[in-house]
């Protein structure tokens, strides 16, 4: 075997362990968007028995997270990767993370939806929740979108939008805090709604978190603890110096 | 230069770096522990400025874990380390990220604690608040003496703790609810105290997750979504086969 030929098969498995890596990533995405919804609809149908199959599921997705944990240690140990391939091991064990937190938040959703199952919904059978959920729905497939397609523009968006799901947190908190003051009955379900509204922020929150590093990845800078409109002026400038460079 | 020389030099330089390394998540470690501390004092003092100050020292914390990663970054590229050197900076490099979670978790508390000053303490001036938050800064300092020792058996015993935590964080919450549902008037400060100990309980958490990496650096085995009881035994099992080998 001519040492060019070497080169190119190591080259060529290398890409496929890359590559496989990437899908494990998206597989691994796709099974938590899978979870939230799930965990909404035994909310919003009062399904007590997917409720608690939902929060018996997370066990698959830690499972996924151990494994793929796994696979960057093997490449990186074995493959020794330079420059881009490095940033994206560095971006996906730490993506995997929030990910399997994402998965975390799911399976709380379940719980509590397998719990108020037996209980009288609210009249609105949570609207603003749902409301939420399919924001931060948007969210994750955005995330996923833009670790797909590396592509630093559709990060962006989604860090931008994690403002507003914030916002719309902080209003149904703020609503049920004036419903709880002005009839107590409705504390415990205040209460309830607030925790769910959490768990759906804190999703919003992980998404932003791997969006920064999809930016990171392509860009190679890490721009965690800029503010957004640092973030923009920045893909905007290596936009052009990429466009530039073509 | 003799290659034996040259091996010797490029390994304590490596020795060097690792160490480097090492005594900067210390550092933050350290850094992160005060944040909570005056985040508490800042509470129960109600010391305004000083709430504030506390969040706006998160930054530090947030630039030495940019600074960490950079540096992690640096030596997979340039060492190429393998086996327990490239465990622990996997470790280091999801150690930083809970290790800045807590300081996100000090800040909030603090923002809290300055708002909070202007209004009446409850007449236990926070007590099961205090209690919880010396039980989590213990969980700090276990975890960090576990990762300045390598010592798995310490990294247990914080893993341990955190059951603990959390049904002392699950005590509040139900008490808080008691308290607001028998007097409405106390709903807005039961609120205030349930997201003080929700933040001290997710800082129980990373400590948790820390400690998890910190067994996985020593043992070289995943023992995340363990049961206590199995990684009990696992760290015994690792324990005597060490000793039989020495």
């Amino acid at each position: 075997m001519e040492v060019e030929d070497l080169r190119q098969h190591i080259s060529r498995s290398f890409n496929a362990d890359i590559e496989s890596l990437h899908n494990s990533v998206l597989t691994m995405g796709g099974l938590v968007e899978e979870q939230l919804d799930r965990a909404i609809e035994a909310l919003t149908q009062r399904d007590s028995a997917l409720g608690l199959q939902v929060a018996h599921d997370d066990v698959k997705i830690n499972r996924m997270e151990v494994s793929i944990d796994e696979d960057c240690s093997r490449i990186l140990a074995t493959r020794a990767p330079a420059a881009g391939d490095l940033r994206l091991i560095v971006a996906i064990i730490k993506a995997i993370t929030d990910l399997e937190r994402i998965g975390d938040e799911a399976e709380k959703i379940g719980r509590l939806a397998a719990r108020l199952a037996g209980v009288e919904r609210p009249t609105t059978n949570y609207r603003e929740l749902r409301n939420l959920a399919r924001h931060v729905k948007q969210m994750i497939q955005g995330t996923l979108d833009a670790f797909a397609r590396l592509d630093a523009n559709g990060a962006l968006a989604v860090v931008k939008e994690d403002e507003v799901v914030d916002e719309d947190y902080e209003s149904i908190c703020r609503q049920a805090i004036t419903f709880m003051m002005e009839d107590p009955r409705t504390i415990s379900r205040g209460m309830d709604s607030m925790w769910l509204a959490r768990s759906l922020e804190r999703i919003g929150d992980h998404c932003k978190n791997i969006c920064e590093y999809v930016i990171y990845m392509v860009h190679g800078k890490d721009i965690r603890y800029t503010s957004v409109e640092a973030i923009e002026a920045e893909v905007a400038r290596a936009g052009e110096a990429a466009e530039a460079a073509s």
